[in-house]
Parts: C-alpha cells; structure tokens; sequence
C-alpha cells in the first residue's frame, strides 16, 4: 500500500465518523427514513470518484438540501411515499445536472451573487434549526416555515423528558466545542453510540421517539417511478436543488483547490455530481450535494485523491451493518441536537453587517433572501436571489458615471476635474465614460454628455472637439453604437467634432469590423494626451492605423 | 394671434390630416369599430397637453399597439364587447403608467435594447401587413399571429372586386410617395375622401364590404367596466402595452428633443402619457401612444409648443362630424391599403444586416423576437426580448479579459503585451482587468489572474508581487470584493503581494468607507507606473493617503 493510499484511507476514516450522524440526521430532516441518508453515503461517493473531479468533496446528504427536500416533497400525490419522491427527485437533480454538463451551461452557478447565496444559507441555517426545535422538545409540530410551524406549534405539547435528552445532548457538543478540533469531530458520533446505549440497557428514554429499526439490509437498486406527472411536478423543485448542489460544491471544491494549488475544471465537477445524483436515484438515496465542513475535513486529513471517497463509502457500508440493529433506540432528540450543533456553528451575522457597510442594496436583498427562506419558501428565496442581484447589476451599469478630464499638470496623466486640480483646454472637451455602453445605459448617453459640454461652456468657451477617453468602456453593444451614432449627430448639429482615445483592443476590433470609424468619420487617439495636443490636426482612422500597426 | 399660435395650428391641420385616416385604420386593426379611433384621437390629446412635455409627440392609435390590442382583447369573457374591453385595457395601461411615474420607474425603459425594439418592431410591421391581406382580398380571414392566419386562410375565398379596390389604393399610394413628402402626407386622406365619393355615388363597391354608420356622435364619457376579475385578466397585457406605449414615445421625443436643442423629463412625458391612456379609457377611446411618423410631422410642420396637439384634436372634432355620415361607404380594402403602406414604410431589413455584422449575438435576438412575434405572441416576443438582452448582457460581463500589460518603451503608458512590444519587469506581474468585478464573474478572477501568474513565472520568473491596473473597473459589488480577497490570500500563500493602481474614485471610497485596504493590508498607486517603479518602497493605504489628498 503506497503512502497515498494510506493518507486516503485515514481521511476517509475520519470523514466516515462525521458522515454516519450526518447522513442519519439530514435524512430524519428531509423526512425520510435514515437509512435513505446512509444508502445516498454510499454508492453516489463511487460515481463521483469515478466522474468527478476534486479530491476532497465531502459529498453527501446536505442540511441546506434537506431543507428543500422537505419542501419539495410536501406536496406529493396520494400514494406516492416520500422515499419514493426523493428517488425521483434525486434522478431528476442528476439529469438536469447532466444536461447542463452537456449544454455546457456551469457558468450558470454565476447567477447566485454572494449577498444572495450567503442570505439563502443563513435563512436555511435558522430555519433548519427552528425547525428541530420541536423535534428535541418532544413536540409533534412541524413546519418548514416559521408561520407553518408556529401554527404547528400552538396545538402540540411537549414532552420534558425528551427535552431533557435533547438538552443534554446540546450541552455535551456545545462543551466538545471547546475541547479542541479532533474531540468536535469525534463528538457527534460518541454521542450517538452513547445515546444508542443508554436508552438501550436503562429505562431513561422511555416515551421519548426513537428513530426505529431498520429494514433489512440489502441496497434497494431500482429504477425511480416512471410518472410522468410527478417528474414534471418535482421539475423546478429539482432544477432550484440542481443550482444549489452545484453552486455549493463548487464553491467549496474550488476554494480547496486555489489553497492546495491545484487546477479544478468546473465541467468535470458538474459531471461528477450529475452522476452521484443519477446514481442517488437508483440506489435507495437522496439529493446529494458536497458539503463544506466535510470537505474541509477530507483536505486537513490528508486526502490526496478521489479514492478517500471510496474509502468513506466502504466505511458506511461498514457503520450500516454495525448500526441497523443499535438504530432503533437512538432517541431522535439527540439526533435533532447534532443538526441544530452543525448548522448554527455555520452561521455568521457578521456577513450581514459587512454586506450592510459595503453596499446598502447588497445588504437589504440579503436580508429579504433570509426573510424569504423563514417566511415563504425556499424556491421564492432562491428566485428573489437571483433576479435582485441581476436588477442590482443592472441598476449599476445603468447609471454611467461621465467625467470631464484635465491634465494633471506635468504629466500626461489624465484626471476628473472635480477631484483634482488639472488643467483643461478651452478648444476640446475632454470626457471620460465611466461604464461599458450597453442597452442599459444607452438612451442616457447623449443627454450626459451635452450635460458636460454646456457645462464646459459655460467655464472654458467654445468647444469644437469632444474626445471620449474610452479607456473604461470594456464593451459597446448594439445599443451603445446606436447611442454613439445618435451623439455624433447631435454634437455634429452644434459643430462640435466627435474623437475618441485609449479605445480597448477588443472594442476596437468590433468597430472595424463593420467598418464604423470610417463612416461616422471619428477620429482616433493612441493616448487621450495626444488626443488632446492634436489640435486641428487630427488623425483620421487611417493614418492612425499607419502610425500604430498594432491594435490599441 | 401671436405667430406662435399661428405655427402651432398650421402644425395642427398637417397632422390631423394624417391622424384621421391612421385613427380609423388602426381601430379597424385593433379590431374595433372606427369611432373608438376617433375618440382616441381627442381627449387623450388634450391631456397629454396639460400634463406631459414635448412640443412634437404625435399622440394618438398607432400601430404596434393596435397589434397588441387584438391579442390582449382575443380572450376577453362573454359578454364583454371589444369595444369595453379596450376602454378596460386603456385605463390600465393609464393607471400602471401613473403608477411608474409615482414610484420614478422610468429607468424601467432601458431594459428594452436597440435589437429587441427592434425585432419587434419590424416583426409587427410584418405581422400587421400580413394580418391586413385578407381584408384586401375581400377574405375573410383573420388571425394575430401568422399559423392562425393561415389555418383561416385555408378556409376562406376572396373577391375579386374587393382585391381590386385594394390594389387600385396601394398602386395610388405608392406612386404618392414618389411625388414627394406633402404629396404622400396628402395621399392616405384624399384616398379616403375619393373612395367614399366613389363607392356612394357609382355601383363599383358592390359587394365590397364597407366600414358603415357610426352611431351618434357624442363623446360616450363612461368610467370603464369595474369588473376585477376582467382587469386582473387584462392586467399582463395592459403591462406589456405601457411598457411599449413608453418606450416608443420616449424613444421618439428623445430624439426629436436632442434635435430641437431642448430638455426632455422622461418623469413628465411618463405622467403625459399616463392622463392621455386615462382619458382615453373614459371618454370612448382606445390605448394610444406618441407615433414616429405623425411626430416628425408636427417638428416638421413647426409645431412650437403643446398648443398644437389641442390643434390636432380640434380638427379631429371636425373631421368627426363631417365624416359620420360619409364613412359608411369607405370600402374596407381601402383602409387596408393605407395601414399596409404606411406600415411597410417603416420596415428596413438593413437593421438585421447591421445587427449581425456588429454581433452575431445581438442579430440572433433580433431574429428570434421577430419569429416570436409572427409565430407566437407579442407577449411572448416581448419577454423574450428582455430576458434576451438581459441574457447577453451578463454573459458580456461573465467572461472578464484579464491582460498582462507592459511599458510602452519610452512612455509611462501600459498596453497589453499580447497587442504591443512592451517592456516588463521580472517581478511585478501588472494585470489590467478589464470589466466591472461583479457576482457574474467573480468566480473566475483568482483562476484568471493565477493563470497569468503562471504565464509570468515562465517568460519572465518569480514575482514578488502582483499590480492590478483598475482603471477599467467600474464597480466592485460584495461578490468582486470577496473574491478579492480571495485573491489576495491565494497571492499571499504563494508569497506574491496584492496591490493596485489607478483605482476610480467612486470604487475607492466605497473600499475605504469600509477600511477594506487597511484591513487587507493592499497598497495603491496613482498610476501604473508609479506602481511598478515603487519596487520594494511600496506605499501603504496611509501613505498614499498622506501623498495624494484627493482621492484616487
């Protein structure tokens, strides 16, 4: 056995022991019997072994998943078991992952901004944690809202027995905490064997629920119902757990490999949770997804390759057989006390400060993200997500920032001259275009900038040239050259020339391929400073060319 | 009467004698009776002339609109008559116009781009002319879209003395438009007033279906029908309607205002617009929005101040009570003719050719919102068309070009070495990052920037650190922040500084209002060059502070 062998072998050993209580609890999370937690740790590891493409995924069942699961299996047809629609759920997640492999679509997980996926995160961080409450108190509400389990709440009890067990349990993690990394890691599952035997061989957990024998043991390969309308009733449940398992695995998958230098290929990494997901659906699971405490833990164990998972997934089949009997009196508050430890240890209200401070309008639709996770539901959170952080996107490009430029004296540095002291020529309004010109910001064009032109007017006289330094316009789209053209026109209705200078490479190659410089007859400059000194003498498009061969 | 006033009439007779036959054209393609026309082209003007705030919109039925009535109005519940249902849709694309102006939605507007106003533009150009060859052809087929026309096609015949009242009008029409402007400007109303002459005195119209009595002239004020379940069905067209009522009759002022040298309030036109659909919905109307071709008549004409549209509609009162009689023996083929010339006059294929020419992409939208329109729905190809452009404008900015860049020998100008033969130092790596740092493609900057590093490390050996040039960086929002920070420890464990130059004022106060430079211990330059020359004497944030009063 090589070295790496070995160093995976322990990591995975070590990833197990988080895995087993973790895979219990987020399956009693979703709803689902347990072992629908252990079966989606086992076989969906191999499939990302062998299509994936990170060494040190902790793939798996997923709190924040479990969460949507939950919702997603709320409203099934009569006759139709909740394992049975996490089956199909778990399939569909893994072909809408495979065609978005296919199609090449991954840079789709750019849509969850960072305030809207932080926002989502936290929101199911608090919610998965309200919504265990009961389950430690010994009550019979339920809920994946706040108002579904408050209403939930007014008409249960709750039971002090139970409460004392999940309180205990708290109490020991909390305190496990402290006693450094290795002894939190090992905690979780000591407590459950702990828990298993207590309420085995004493009488302390009477009328407490226990989470129940488990079937007999044999891994349930076959295929998910084929109904055709409750594939297309799970369908955008599936798509929004899709972008979910693939923005977080990503994430963590990607952060990992900028620390241990190594190069990770989105594609692949799509790939590979496409076919951990397909395989999740054919074999007894659930959605599965990588998750962040896990993964860190695979790097920091020394994990060099995708075989740790191998090694983590023998492991489980390992703790199935060890557990399916012990299983059955696990009290679920102690199993409810784990995942509230995990995921509150996750949240930070530090990241809505920071979001607050840094932008106000970053903040609020992280905030309104929570609150949509807490109160409505976690698909109109993911929605309001995603399409405030575009309107975001697009109130900022809309608003163009156009700046009257002067020559920093003595050099041929270029300034706004509200925030510097500059010098500026009476004959050449000099504007800077803070902004790709883009639809969004087009129609304000022209009025921006015969805004600056009176405005220079009035302070230097008479202009006869505008020179645009274009040095910031990364893009111009189709609206923008309509924009370009419409302010040609109106200076030209005033005799003033339009000119441009520092005009990217890129944007450059565009506006000649169709030719417009020369028919709209706009000058060009190398640098805004000679721009500027060019005086009546300017340029025309193709002696610029002559005089600089390359593209600007 | 001052010579003002005297302009303002002059202007007013012109237009109305294009107003009357386009009015009554475009209620017969709204699929209403004519008169709804007509009153359309009365009140409404007046209080677009109290509240709004061009001197030149042509206000009143157009075109595109009239398309989008037929489809809004297809569905409508029995008992309901086009003719309320269009009072209904007039009041609410009024009430939502109001309800912009109020909550300062004007920006709203800019998310329709050049190539998605403009495929749909030229779609229903095409899709009012073909909709409008049945009644030419005597046929009585009918359709909004182009299968359903041609499934009634199928079953329909024509009439040959219809066809050849139509294509006598058209052959009249188009030899107008070769006699210069006035002529064609004449043609549409003496066309009329000749067939009506014609079809009532001689036997040539027999059989030829005719647009028949108007009911009793007086202005029918009414509220529209208060029934909720109705506004609630029309409420998504009503959307679509406003959103396109705006959007033209901006586009339109705008320019016609850059030309005249005034100042356009697009918050005013907005409430103008508004008053005029709301009047509109009480007094007999139908949607009405500012026509392009009717408003560069009245620029043309020498309107001077909104005086003329109470000119307009005055005449239209006249031309209402001289016409009610006669116009029951207008031949509908001749109606016909005028919507078709008129409308084809302003399709120009030249706008997909530039389209494609300039950006594969860009032309690709338009096409498909052009299909959308004749083959599905002008809803359908509206939504389309934003989510399109919104689409094109994230993946612009998805893909950032991060360029190495070095000293242009002799200058203190950095290009990129890809482009240019320039000098670089062995290490500093000086990066230009060439788009705003935004969530779409935050995840890419530390993979993009390692890459160059890379590309560095072997042209040029280890750096010590690396530059950005920020001058093209617009915008950092949360997401670009924490990938820059993510950027700065990946440098860090690799032992390379993070530093920048040239960062825009606007990106440097919001870095600063959160010590965000301090805190991440970064230095800044004022320019590139300073930068790389600093070497080793790097200037902490304090420094440059203390060096450069202004800001950055």
């Amino acid at each position: 056995m090589t070295s790496t062998w070995r160093s995976d072998l322990m990591a995975g050993a070590v990833v197990a022991v988080l895995l087993v209580p973790q895979s219990l609890a987020y399956a009693m999370l979703a709803g689902l019997p347990p072992q629908a937690g252990l079966y989606a740790s086992l076989l969906p590891l191999l499939a990302y072994a062998v299509f994936g493409s990170s060494p040190v995924l902790g793939l798996g069942p997923a709190a924040v998943l479990a969460l949507m699961i939950t919702q997603a299996l709320a409203g099934l047809p009569p006759g139709v078991t909740p394992e049975a629609g996490a089956l199909v759920l778990a399939a569909e997640v893994g072909a809408l992952l495979g065609l978005a492999a296919l199609l090449r679509l991954d840079a789709l997980s750019s849509l969850l901004s960072v305030p809207a996926l932080r926002g989502f995160e936290s929101g199911a961080t608090l919610m998965i944690a309200a919504g265990q409450l009961p389950v430690l108190l010994g009550s019979t509400a339920s809920g994946s809202t706040l108002p579904t389990l408050a209403q939930s709440a007014l008409h249960g009890g709750w039971q002090p027995v139970s409460a004392a067990w999940g309180g205990v349990a708290i109490m020991l993690l909390m305190a496990s905490r402290r006693g450094g990394r290795q002894l939190a890691r090992l905690a979780p599952l000591a407590l459950l064997v702990a828990a298993m035997a207590v309420s085995a061989f004493t009488p302390l957990a009477g009328g407490v629920a226990q989470v129940g024998a488990l079937p007999a043991l044999s891994l349930p390969l076959a295929w998910p119902l084929w109904d055709a309308a409750l594939w297309r009733q799970l369908l955008p449940s599936a798509a929004l757990i899709g972008l979910m398992t693939f923005v977080t695995s990503l994430a963590v998958s990607e952060s990992l490999a900028q620390r241990r230098g190594e190069k990770l290929l989105p594609a692949a990494e799509l790939r590979g949770l496409a076919a951990a997901n397909m395989v999740a659906g054919v074999s007894g699971g659930m959605p599965v997804a990588g998750s962040f405490s896990r993964s860190i833990l695979l790097h920091e164990a020394g994990a060099r390759s995708r075989w740790a998972l191998v090694f983590v997934a023998a492991f489980m089949a390992l703790a199935l057989l060890l557990l399916a009997g012990p299983l059955a009196h696990l009290p679920k508050p102690v199993l409810a006390a784990t995942i509230v430890v995990a995921v509150l240890g996750g949240f930070t209200a530090r990241h809505y400060v920071e979001a607050w401070r840094y932008a106000r309008a970053e903040g609020l639709l992280m905030v309104a993200v929570t609150a949509a996770v807490l109160l409505w539901s976690v698909g109109a959170a993911l929605a309001m997500g995603v399409v405030g952080s575009v309107a975001l996107l697009i109130r900022r490009t809309a608003q163009p920032h156009v700046a009257r430029v002067g020559r920093v004296p003595g050099t041929q540095h270029y300034r706004n001259v509200e925030r510097y002291a500059v010098e500026c020529q009476p004959d050449v309004v000099g504007l800077r275009i803070d902004e790709s010109l883009v639809f969004t910001n087009a129609r304000g064009l022209v009025d921006a900038v015969l805004e600056r032109v009176r405005e220079h007017r009035v302070l230097l006289g008479e202009p006869q040239r505008v020179l645009l330094l274009m040095g910031p316009v990364n893009h111009i789209d189709m609206s923008g050259l309509v924009a370009l053209q419409e302010l040609r026109a109106a200076l030209a209705a005033e005799g003033i020339r339009l000119e441009f200078s520092e005009v990217k490479g890129p944007v450059l190659d565009r506006l000649r391929a169709v030719g417009w410089l020369e028919r709209q007859d706009v000058s060009l400059y190398l640098s805004h400073h000679e721009g500027v000194q060019a005086g009546a003498h300017a340029l025309r498009p193709s002696q610029a060319d002559h005089d600089a061969p390359g593209q600007l």
